[in-house]
């Protein structure tokens, strides 16, 4: 079996370190992971901008590239230029630090990988974890990756579907399929004065959940001590709105 | 009616300036638009980035902003920074040089932007028109524009659900509201070396339409003359795969 694992965190972050060694016991193991962060990078791909990609570490059964564009351009010249002679059997992104649950799946650098993958018809899925902070634990989440990934997998859903994986922090009980929870993000922006009177802006932000007391959204799953799986699709039309429009 | 109207390709490009012109005859009009080309940035915002917004225009109806960030952080700004005192009524970005059907609306920053409108609850629309060129015409999709978005507007959907519409070019029969085409992007990278013998690649790539023969899709309607409109969801869950999983 050969995966592709990648991350917007870079290679140097504990969460896709943690990935790789789990991974590595199910087959080959080929990582393109972004040289710089790319976080809140979405489905972002370098237009006209030169891009690189190095091997920087080999070993029995895994080899290690970073790419100097984002998670989409990594796992793009992942297949396209590294896998060229053989496709991947499994794309992993993560492990994340940092929930991509409801509206922050598009936002998401790691699950815009993720979309790449599913785009090009390999069984994919992204790892997230709570928590942003490097020094994040994640010995709870450890025993679960290899029997989700294998779980995901022997469902084949078709092209096109991919899995968001969010694990809150703290003691686990198990995990739980789950939906997109309905909400946005508020109260975005921090205001500051540059030393030449300038105003500038930084991004912070408050998730607003609009529905709370649903407790089949990936929210309440995390909140209730899940680890939340939601199917996740790259086709993005709205089917009832479709349908009706259509009639 | 105040519009907040931003696209991917900056102010000084025809499609936004059409745009402009044609939606200034329905009310108010605050333009944010990027400082920099932002095609491919999808829902990428600038986390930990200094961000700035200055007013460039203001005449009589129309003020026009720019922003250093992407479309995404240019509706954020639109929203919580210049109108904080009152919401708009409507979003809308383009028009886009270059499609934005099929699996394109994932990369697409024009759509990103759609998408936080969304988020938001503010009805939310993207045009788009099938020539990259800046010189690209639009003279056959000048008269939809107003009809179309006062359809969209009345068609008064949920919270979370947009519009992609796209234009091919030439003559037009009208417009047919359409399913996202699946497919995907292949042949994505041409290689050169640099005077160093170093290797670098730049993005190009094929639209690989995997289901030609479907006549309710983006691609088929533009195919045969008409403009598409995708009805498009924030929320990405796979509701059949979920729902199965569930069981």
């Amino acid at each position: 079996m050969r995966i592709l694992i990648t991350n917007d965190d870079g290679w140097g972050t504990p969460g896709i370190r943690l990935l790789v060694e789990q991974l590595q016991t199910l087959g080959e193991v080929i990582v393109v992971a972004p040289k710089t962060a790319q976080s809140g990078m979405s489905n972002a791909i370098s237009v006209g901008k030169m891009l690189r990609i190095d091997l920087v570490e080999q070993t029995d059964g895994k080899r290690v590239y970073t790419c100097n564009g984002t998670p989409s351009d990594c796992v793009k010249m992942g297949l396209e230029i590294v896998c060229h002679d053989l496709k991947p059997d499994l794309l992993v992104a993560g492990i994340n630090h940092g929930s991509n649950a409801a509206v922050n799946v598009i936002y998401s650098g790691t699950m815009g990988a993720v979309y790449v993958g599913a785009e090009y018809g390999i069984p994919s899925i992204g790892f997230s974890l709570d928590d942003h902070r490097m020094e994040a634990d994640f010995s709870h989440y450890k025993p679960y990756l290899l029997p989700i990934t294998q779980k995901l997998i022997e469902m084949s859903v078709e092209r096109g579907v991919c899995f968001n994986v969010n694990a809150p922090t703290g003691p686990l009980k198990g995990f739980q399929f789950a939906r997109q929870c309905k909400g946005y993000w508020d109260d975005e922006f921090a205001e500051y004065h540059d030393p030449n009177g300038g105003t500038f802006y930084l991004m912070k932000g408050v998730f607003r959940n609009i529905e709370p007391e649903a407790c089949d959204t990936d929210e309440s799953v995390m909140k209730n001590g899940y680890i939340a799986i939601t199917p996740t699709s790259v086709d993005t039309t709205h089917y009832p709105t479709f349908q009706k429009a259509r009639q």
